[in-house]
Formats: C-alpha cells, structure tokens, sequence
C-alpha cells in the first residue's frame, strides 16, 4: 500500500529526529558508525531521560518515574472508558487495563544509537501516529523506557523490568553497587546514581497490570537482511546461561621453566575455548540450529609475557531456545574441564551463577503483529531472539511480544551498529498497528 | 672435606641473617611460603638498599651509588698493588682491574626473598670470608647490586647492567617513567624516584673495568634438585624474543549472532596459545631441549561474557640457547596466526619488539667455578640458563660467569620460592672459591 493511503502514517522524520537527539548524549568518537556510551545514573543517562520525558509531555502523554527510574508515559485518549467493556475494578470507575510498549536507553560502553532506543522512540511514535489518525482505542497505551537494561554499570542487565515484574524488589535493585566505569570505589548504589540524576521516583511500575506488551528492538543479527523482510515477529526469546569456569594451574618463569614442567593455565583454558565453540558448532549442526556459546571473557593471572599463566577466569554465554540443547552445552563445557584437570594436572571450577530458561511469546501479541503487517502490506518473518530483552520479563506476568527492525551485517553492540531509516518507520509502522489493534482501536479503515 | 678444614669458610648464619633482615623489607602477606614486593624506588627499595650499604661499610668496603642507583662496594685488600703484576695504567699507580660480583635487590610484584638477594649477599659473604681466611688477593674484588633487574615499575628489566655497560645511555634510563603498582599518573621518572630514595648517584660504574664477573642466582628450574647436585655452572644464559601478537575479530553480541556468522578473536587466539605451546613441546623433541615458548599474557576487548571477542592482544615469549630454534619459534608463531587469517577470517600483526641473542658464559670464569667447587668437594652441574639476568648484559664487555643454587619445585616469581639455607651456603662457598682465584689470591693452602 502507499504511505499516503496509510491510516497509521508514521512520521519517519520524527522518529529518525527522537533517535539522533537521544544519540547525542553519551556519544563517543568512532572509526567507523556511531556510537554511545550511557551507562545508568551517568550524565548522560540523565540528559537522555529528560530528553524522553519532554517528548512524551510533548506528546500529551502523562508521565511517571517509578522507585527504581523506569519511565512511563500513559496516553489515555478520551475514547478510553466509554467503551462498552472495559477491565474496570470493583469501583468499575478505573481505566481498562493499558496496552504498553518500550525498550531501554542505556548502552554497552560503546554501544550503538539504535539499540534500545529505537524501542522507545518507536513506541512514541506509535501513539503520535494513533493520534494523528484519530484512532480511538478502549485502552491507554503507555510508552516504557526501563532501567539498566544492559547491565553495564550495576552489573544486573534486564534490572528494571525484573522490578515491574516482582522478580527482584525494589529494595535489593537499589542497593545494588556500581562496578563499571569509573565507579573503582565501589560506593555508588543504583539509589545514589538515580538520586544523582534526579530519576528516583516513587511507587512501581506495575508490568502485571498490562493487558499486553510489545517491544520493538533492532535484531542483531542478520537473519532478516538474508531473507529480504523488513520486520520480524519473535517466536520465542533464547534462554540464557552464564559460566563462570576457573583454571588454576602453577605461575611460574617462563624461561626457567622446562616445557615438560609447566602447568599452564592458560593453555588449559585455551583448550576450554575450543572445546566450548566446537560443542556449540556440533550441537547447531545434530540438535538445534539456534543454539550458541560464546567464552566472552577471559582473564589471566599474573598475565605477564614472562611468567608461566598460573590461572585464569572465563566467563561463558550459553543460549537456546531449545531448552536440552542448552543443558548439552552446560554438560559439555563440563566435560571440556573434567578432561583438562586429567590431561594438563589443573585445577577448575565451574560455576552457573545465571540461568534463565526459554520465553515464548504470546500468540495474541504475534498475531496482532502478523496483521498489523498484512494490513500495512509489510512482510513479516517469524523468527526467534539470540538476545535477551526486557520482554522475557514481562512475559511472566502478561501476554507479550517482541518485534525486530533489521540489522546491518548483524552488529551491535558496537558502533557499526546500524539500522536505515527506513526499516525503523517501517517496523514502527508494524509495532502500531498492532498496539492499536491490541488496545482496540477501531482499524476497519485500514 | 670438612667445614673446619676450610680455607674459605663461608659463614652460613651471617650469609642467612643478611637475608632475612632483607627479606623483611616490603614483605607480604603469603599463604605458602614468604613473599617480598620491592620496587625500584619504593620506600622497601630504600631500605633494603640502605641495609646493604650498612652491611658492605661494616665489611670496610668503599662504597659508591652510581648515577641510576646501582651499588658497588670495593674490597681493596693491602695485598693490592704490591703484586708484582698489575694491570695499571699510564700513571702506574691505579690499582688493577678488579673482579665483581653481585646481582639484585628489586623483586617481581609478591616475589620469592632469594631471587636477587642470594646474589648480592653470597658476594658480601665472599669477601667476608676472603678476609677472614686471610687472603691475600692481587685485584680488588667488588659486591655489586644493580638497580631495575626485574624490570616492574620502569618496564626495562636488567636496566642498571645496561647502563653499566654502555647499552643504554644514563639519561634514557633516567627519564623512564613508572607504569607499575601505585603509578598510575605515570609521572614518577627513574630519576625522581631514586632521589627520593636517595639514591641517585654520581658517576656510572663502568662493568668493563672489571677484570671478571660472577653473579649467584637461584636457579628458577629443578635441574639441579633432579641431578642431586648442589651448585650449578651456567655454560649458556637463553636467547629471548618476546613477541606481541594481535587477533582480530568482530565484536559482537553472543546471543544474536548465530555460530557460522562469528569471527571470535578469542577463539582464534586460543587456536595460537595452542600453536606456540606445540611448537615448543616439537621443537624440544627433535631440536633443542632447551627452548622454551610461552603466551604468559592475553588480553581480551570487549571481555564481557555477553560478547564475542573481537580482538585479542598476546605476549609470547620465545628461549632458547640454540639461536636457529628460537627462530624456529618465533617462525612458527607467524605461520600459525597467517593460518588463523585463512581458516577464520581474523585480522593479526604480529612484533617482535625485544630480541637477545643467547649469551656464553666466559670459559676462563666457568673453570673458576669448577676449580673452586672440586677445591672445597662441592660437586657442580654444567646447565644452561632460562632466565636472563644481568650477567648477560656484563658478558659483553668482561668475561662473566653465572652459578645457580637449587630452587625448591623450580618454583621462582612466587612466595612459595625457596633455596635451603645450606644450599645458600655451598653454593656461595663455589662463589668465593672462584673469586678469591679470579683476584689472584693464592690458593695452595686449600
């Protein structure tokens, strides 16, 4: 269909404008692309939020900041509560239970502009444009920026909205302790970082009492480039492992120390790393093509080029959403370690300190995405997420769905992170299509 | 033969007092064992120097510090100069050459209390003994300990030798600046650091004055304990290159990139920790039972466990006395990262930023030490050395020579080093055997 036919026009202008304003805080100089770093409770953490909060008020919408910063901004159009039927409480004089959509705007350290952001400022737009085609709903539909997303600087990723949805309280989310950038003493709390910044709020935001969510986010990997669609419609979100395996072998002089004398730590872990990305090859090849495991970290000690490594400290990501192929992967990162203290006489240790199991999306949420796109005459693909998200969490209390605008060459995380213009109003356009169909907005003119 | 019957009878409490008082300077807290940190210029550098001062004074030794901090104490027996053969200069009247011995007082960050001290202290004993026993030397004989052996906070190991001998010009080592522990504004220069220990000196010793050089060591591997022999002779002190090896990759989120779309740098450079460690255990077996190679450190960016790594940094470490296998090594490690580029897509450079040539030990020094062990019915070990240390850098200008004590495990760089007191002593025994022959004193009573 031509966009001047489109009932939910979005204005990729506005949109594109929202996303490079908000790119401006916290960004850094990059070879190539363009990137940010905003950590949570950092200034330009701050410069971002304030910046959401105007264009929400800008937009009409009433805007809350929760205990610990999450921020919401409700529209509620005069249509909501006339409506015949309504999710009302005893009094029968509440507001039927809203439609809420978001993402995130903090960073990695030199992250991308479109990771996170994009969600927010889409859903933004998804309420402009319901408001510019005078849509009706019976529901309010809120826009959600939630906190420390990416786990950066309080070391706790997905933080804000394992709050809204009772996971973790209030409380132990505000003591957690900075252990980023530039926070060597370890004195600063989520609290002292939101007081600072002048986004902690009061009471909580409640993700229970959403009637639906959907997020939209960049896909970070290519699936949807290869496949020639702009908008993916998620499946099921990856259940996520994290490892953490000691080697301890003996540090020694690099010269006074005869081949065959060594215990080298870091020749163990070196094997440890091979050992956990042929696992994930062979397991994506026999069992699960979604499958991965990625050694992210490693670390030496003494790490000095002349000194035998006496030991050394891996972190390992292990995903699926194939539930026993992640345990496969578990069991074989194990094994890798059982055999090495055999062969090489270290010591190891593993530990699983972080394990979250596969999310599978809502299909009322996935298939008001799937209409939303055939209305709009935007393809769409199903297609799972490698990538934690908010959502997972929110899935737990309510029906949920996740949205994905393509990537270029798959990257994030990083300032080659990029997503065209275009694909953001398209998969913007998806996203509130299906928000209004959710809240129940009369579409028939579509 | 038996301790009484000892012309050169080294006192084995006086060598061990010396030691421990040292020992107590920038000691640490150790689970196992006993452990020092003394860097160059630090408070515990000053008074391990100022207590070697003290002892080589109340040995009648002149004492001098040098312009970079090094220490020499002359022994200039009455016997000097009335020898009929000198080597005096024009005037006639200089004293001859003298013979030196000594080693270091700096440590690695929480090292042993032997590695450098042992040296130091069994020359001091030496001379002690030497006097004790009366003798009646040609040449004098000096104690020397040199500043920056290990190379920790001015990141130049063997430093105060390189300028002894003319390597490496005053005002170089002077301007270094500390990079090590506590400097972190890395505007503390070699220079300042010394004066505020009040150790910078004037004038520089000059080691190719010296008629001879021998310097006792611990020897840092279990070639002795394994042979039963108390005293080593070093025939050979190892080549060393140390490398820099960088693999790139593409950094990127380990959730969302599937297996077959990933250039894991870590990946990659494990496959090269494993390549140099083979290539050594080969080159061992069929070439050179000496060589040595090792990647001692690795460093990863972005090291996140959430992360695939995208690049990676290594210092590798390459020994040998046989030069043709050391560039055996370092042939092999480049082949190994230009496979890595093929097979896995990677970006490498690789450098080869430090470069010794193996170093012979002077054979006229070598039969001194024999002598002096076959005199005294100590038995010695003719090995090599796997370890640099600055006799390496004297052996270009004099004839030098290096002996080594036993190292408990082969255990050095550590707490848990360890020399037996009486293996202090014997081998610090062979030292003042070989001085007093050296010095021309005369030895037919033995």
């Amino acid at each position: 269909m031509d966009a001047d036919d489109d009932l939910l026009a979005v204005d990729a202008r506005r949109l594109r404008d929202d996303i490079e304003r908000n790119a401006a805080f916290g960004d850094i100089e990059a070879d190539e692309g363009r990137g940010r770093t905003v950590l949570t409770g950092t200034e330009p953490n701050r410069e971002a939020r304030e910046y959401l909060v105007e264009r929400l008020e800008d937009a009409g919408l009433d805007v809350r900041i929760d205990a610990v910063g999450n921020v919401a901004g409700r529209w509620t159009p005069e249509s909501v509560g006339v409506a015949p039927e309504t999710d009302s409480d005893a009094d029968g004089d509440a507001d039927p239970a809203p439609v809420a959509a978001g993402s995130h705007l903090d960073s990695v350290p030199e992250g991308g502009i479109f990771d996170g952001p994009l969600g927010v400022y889409a859903a933004l737009e998804a309420v402009r444009a319901m408001q510019d085609a005078g849509l009706e709903p019976d529901r309010p539909v809120e826009v959600v920026s939630f906190t420390e997303e990416e786990g950066q600087r309080f070391a706790s990723g997905l933080l804000g909205s394992s709050v809204a949805v009772g996971e973790r309280s209030v409380e132990d989310a505000l003591a957690l302790e900075a252990d980023g950038v530039g926070d060597r003493e370890g004195t600063v709390t989520l609290e002292s970082a939101l007081e600072t910044i002048g986004f902690r709020g009061e009471g909580l935001l409640d993700a229970s009492e959403w009637d639906a969510w959907l997020e939209l986010h960049v896909e970070q990997s290519e699936r949807l480039t290869d496949a020639g669609v702009p908008v993916g419609v998620v499946t099921a979100i990856t259940g996520i492992t994290h490892c953490e395996a000691t080697v301890r072998g003996e540090a020694n002089h690099a010269g006074a120390t005869p081949m065959g004398d060594r215990t080298d730590a870091l020749a163990a872990a070196s094997e440890f790393v091979l050992d956990v990305e042929r696992a994930a090859n062979e397991v994506v090849a026999a069992d699960s093509e979604t499958a991965v495991g990625t050694v992210g970290s490693l670390d030496v000690r003494p790490n000095a080029t002349n000194v035998v490594p006496g030991a050394v400290e891996t972190g390992v990501d292990i995903r699926d959403v194939d539930r026993d192929a992640m345990q496969e992967l578990v069991a074989r990162a194990e094994r890798s370690l059982a055999r090495l203290e055999r062969e090489r006489g270290v010591e190891t240790e593993f530990r699983r300190p972080f394990d979250l199991e596969p999310t599978p999306m809502s299909d009322r949420v996935r298939d008001a995405a799937h209409d939303a796109g055939e209305r709009a005459g935007i393809e769409t693909l199903d297609m799972h997420s490698g990538a934690a998200h908010d959502t997972m969490h929110v899935a737990s209390v309510t029906d949920a769905g996740l949205l994905f605008a393509p990537s270029r060459d798959g990257i994030s995380h990083n300032p080659k992170e990029w997503t065209d213009w275009d694909d953001c109003a398209t998969a913007t356009r998806v996203l509130a299509g299906a928000l209004a169909d959710l809240a129940g907005a009369d579409l028939g003119a579509e």
